[in-house]
Order: C-alpha cells, then structure tokens, then sequence
C-alpha cells in the first residue's frame, strides 16, 4: 500500500486545519475565524502530549507529522501550524510528508513585525517566546531574512503559559513578573514586540502596559491570518461563499470540529476562559503515525 | 512468549527504581538518598509525556504501566512512584502488572500527616496538589481512611510548578501568588499541609513562611522514605552494607543511573538548580509497552 492519503483533492469548500500543541492555539483559531468568516476550521490539540516548548526536535518534529497526518486525513485544503514551537522545529519535514500548503505562525509573525517598524531609522525588534523557541533562533533568522539591518533581541517567558491558562490577566502578579521577564526588553526600547507564543495575545493588555504604548505588538496569529486569506486566494481555494447557516456565525459553532488527544473537559474549560465559548462539536481521539491512521481508515 | 519479564530475582544489592513525570520526582530521589544511603537507584523521567497533572485517568495510566515495566527490566528491587498524579490514578493498574513491590507517595503522605496531627483536639489537614490529584481525591480518601474524624481541604496550585522549574524560590512574586493560592488554607488553620506534589518542597521556605510556623509541612517524598525503609526492612530487602566507593556518596553520583524520555540537556539544568548537581549518568530512551520492550530485550 502507498504512504499516500486516498482523498480526493481539497477544493474551496473543503476546512481549514490548525494544529497546536494544546489550548494556545485556540488565539490562532480565533484570528483566522474572524479573518476568514467564510471558512470552515478542523481543529486539532494535542493535549496528551503538551507542552512542546520543553521538548526536543526529534520529538517535535514526531509529533508534528503525526498531527499534520490526522489533519490531513481529514481532507483539508490547507494546514496552519498554530503551535510556535512546531512552526519553528517541524515545518520542513511536515512539509516533505503533507501534499498541501502548509502555514506556520513564525514567518508571518517576522514578516509584520518587519513590516510595521520598515520606517524606523534603527529598526529594532523584541521577540517573546517559548524556551525552544528562543533557543531555535526561527524569529530571529527569518525576521533577518526579511531585513538584514534589523536589531532583534530575544526573551523566554516560561511562566506566561500557566498565567494564561489559569486566566490572570489583571491581577497584579501577572504585572509583576511581566516587569521582571520584559525589563531587558524594555531597555532595548524596541519598535516592535511580536507575541511568538500561542498563549501571550491572552496576556496582551498586561503586556502593552508593561512595555508601553509606543511598542507596537505583534499577535503571529493575526499575521497568519493575513497571510493565509492571501495563499487562499492565490491558489483560488478562498471561499467566496457565505456559509449556509440558521444563525449568525460565531467562535465554536458547529461549523468548526475540533479534536483533542486528551483531556477533552479541561480543553473546554479552558477555550471557555479563551475565547468566551466552548466548542460545539469535541471530540477525543488518538493520533497515530501514517501506517496505523491507513489500518483505522481500512477498517 | 510470556508476559512476565525473564529477569533473575531481586536482592538487597538491586537497585530501587523511581519514575516521576519528569524533573519533580528529584525532590523523592534526594529524600531516598539522604535515609538510604547504601542504596543505588534507577530514575526514569517521562520528559517526553511531561506534565501528567492535567491528564486523563487512562493516559496516566498507560505512561505509569509504561514507564514501570521500564525499570522492572533493569532488575530492581523494589518501585516508587515519585509522581503524585500517577499515585494518585495508577497504583492499582501498576501493582496488577508488575511483580515486585511498589510505593506511591500518597498514601504515606497521608499516614504521615495523619500521625503528626493525632494529638489535636480537631485535626485539620490540608493538602496541595495538581488539578488531577486534587479531582481524584486520593489523597483526602486516604486520610480519611487513616483517621475519620479529620477535616481535609484541598487546593490546586497550578502555577507553583513552573516558579519551582524557574527556581524562583524567593521571588516577591512568588510570595504574592503563595498568599492569593493560600488563603482559604489559612482560614482553614490547619495542623499540618501536604505538599502533595514533587515539585512543591522547592518552595517549602515560602510556603512554610506563608502558612505561618504553626502549621507542620508534610514533605511526601520523606514520608515515602521512611516507608520504603521499614519495607525493605520487612521484606530482607535492606541493603546493610557500605557500598564500595572511594568518595563519600552524594546526591547524582555514578552509583545512581538516570534516565529521561525527552530533552536530557535540559533535565540535568534542572536537576542542578534542584539538587545542586547534575546526574553523572544520564541516558535518553525510548519507553515502549510490554510487547516493544520484550522485543528489545530480544534482539
């Protein structure tokens, strides 16, 4: 038997895929459905095994390919890579083993960050992330492609996911250890700070006050959203036609499927806390490696 | 082929096997090492599966079946499950599959407080913990089934386990987050608090500071040590004599063998800020199920 999925080909009817390590990226879900109102999403969060920020590249890229399978097997028409970390370890080998445009979070992320300080004298960027992230250098390398005369200073901020997902956006903790992980940044005086974690847009207001007004922040799931409406149209896959609907669309409605590994009542707890709605259709499933997704498709 | 591993019987010379989720069972490690000291011990940290505190029952499981049949094949004597959220949902499904003995840490925790708060008039006992060891109740059940007439209260404390992983064990921050997760605890005036999760001692000065000296922190891992002694006692397991070494045993020295699933640079970085030192032999593997594993051992 081939390596290759049996689907017919994706068409402009056909969902959008998103994948994420778990929750964070549901902020990615969020940018693109009220980019993109036209379009259906299949979500899949990989709470059996988040988080990816402290993971290996082996691993990663593992994982990685065996959600981009499971998406993929689905019948997407394109595939968004919400989770930073993957968009920065895994898009190369997902790419080999996906025949479809796939999308990470990283490059848009660079692109506009790039973009929106273009008319600074001495551009500088700040970018906030996981530690693998940090460590992998993909912000800072692509921000460098985009503009070689760039300054681009780096921060981990590890306690920023647990703050996020435990919902304390105001409280005066959050504050606290903002200061703390953004003082270097602040010194720096960047132009622009780019949100390089799924999780940060959660923590967006406590983060602008920290930084200050005159630093324009970066969400990398609104850029991707950017960038995907435009790939959509390019290859003629943007769906042009209103969704036939009873009522009006919104976040979570049962146009959109989403899919955990794990864990399916504390995903809803949380995407409640997120995005103010608990998904409509869940479900829990096990994400296998290709040979094991074509015996469950067989039988 | 059967089920059972081939391996020839265990005496006082084998080694004690530990498995944790990942870096938080160090913390069981150092309190077995500083009461047995003429012991060796195998540690497994699942860092790949990390974290199993917001996990289902039935991935917990598996991983715990997992990663005990790991160490069973490398001939110990005796198991401790140094995670808290696998004591609290897999000891029985672990004690069915694997042949030697096997001791979690909740319910000597448990006992422990149970046995410090016997002469109050009204004993109180609070436990903190995960979201799952908190939901599954393990260790208010038993507590209660040690000493009836107790009042148990329970809270989760999400965010101590990344301030531990930080190493902020002093931080104005960390503090501020003690009190605010705290607070209903010190309402309650208990006689004695759990730290009912591994990675909870790092933060022992703190928490002890917020809940006032009054209070009797039960450190599980130590309570664990003291049972696990008076076993091996029992059993003829003890290992009375002096091991052979030319330097004084310490903490990671290379009579105790480490292992992770994931990301070993990071699991020694972390060790370090723990215990002080980084394990002198630290390997990488794959953790398979039985069938794997009896697969390995073949070829």
């Amino acid at each position: 038997m081939s390596k290759s999925f049996e689907i017919s080909a994706p068409d402009a009817q056909s969902p959008i895929g998103i994948f994420d390590s778990g929750v964070g990226g549901l902020t990615v879900y969020r940018a693109l459905h009220n980019r993109l109102p036209n379009e259906r999403f299949v979500y899949l969060g990989d709470t059996a095994r988040v988080p990816y920020g402290t993971k290996s590249l082996a691993t990663v890229e593992r994982y990685a390919i065996e959600n981009s399978q499971f998406l993929a097997s689905r019948g997407i028409k394109l595939l968004v890579v919400a989770c930073n970390t993957a968009s920065a370890l895994a898009l190369p080998k997902i790419r080999a083993q996906i025949g479809i445009d796939v999308v990470g979070v990283i490059g848009p992320g660079a692109r506009k960050a790039v973009e929106v300080t273009r008319r600074a004298a001495n551009p500088r960027i700040a970018v906030i992330a996981t530690e693998a992230t940090v460590a992998s250098n993909a912000y800072a390398d692509s921000i460098m492609r985009a503009a070689k005369k760039t300054e681009v200073m780096q921060t981990a901020c590890p306690l920023f996911v647990p703050l996020a997902e435990e919902n304390w956006t105001h409280e005066p903790e959050t504050r606290s250890i903002a200061e703390k992980y953004l003082n270097k940044i602040i010194e720096f005086a960047p132009n622009a700070l780019v949100l390089g974690c799924t999780h940060y847009p959660i923590l967006r207001d406590v983060i602008q006050q920290t930084v200050g007004k005159g630093v324009t922040l970066i969400d990398s799931g609104e850029a991707t959203a950017e960038e995907v409406e435009k790939l959509l149209q390019k290859k003629g896959l943007f769906n042009a036609e209103t969704l036939s609907y009873s009522h009006e669309r919104s976040l979570c409605d049962d146009l959109d499927h989403f899919f955990v590994t794990d864990a399916a009542d504390r995903f809803a707890r949380v995407a409640e806390r997120f995005l103010g709605a608990q998904p409509s259709k869940l479900e829990a499933v096990e994400v296998f490696g290709v040979d094991k997704l074509e015996k469950q498709k067989r039988f």
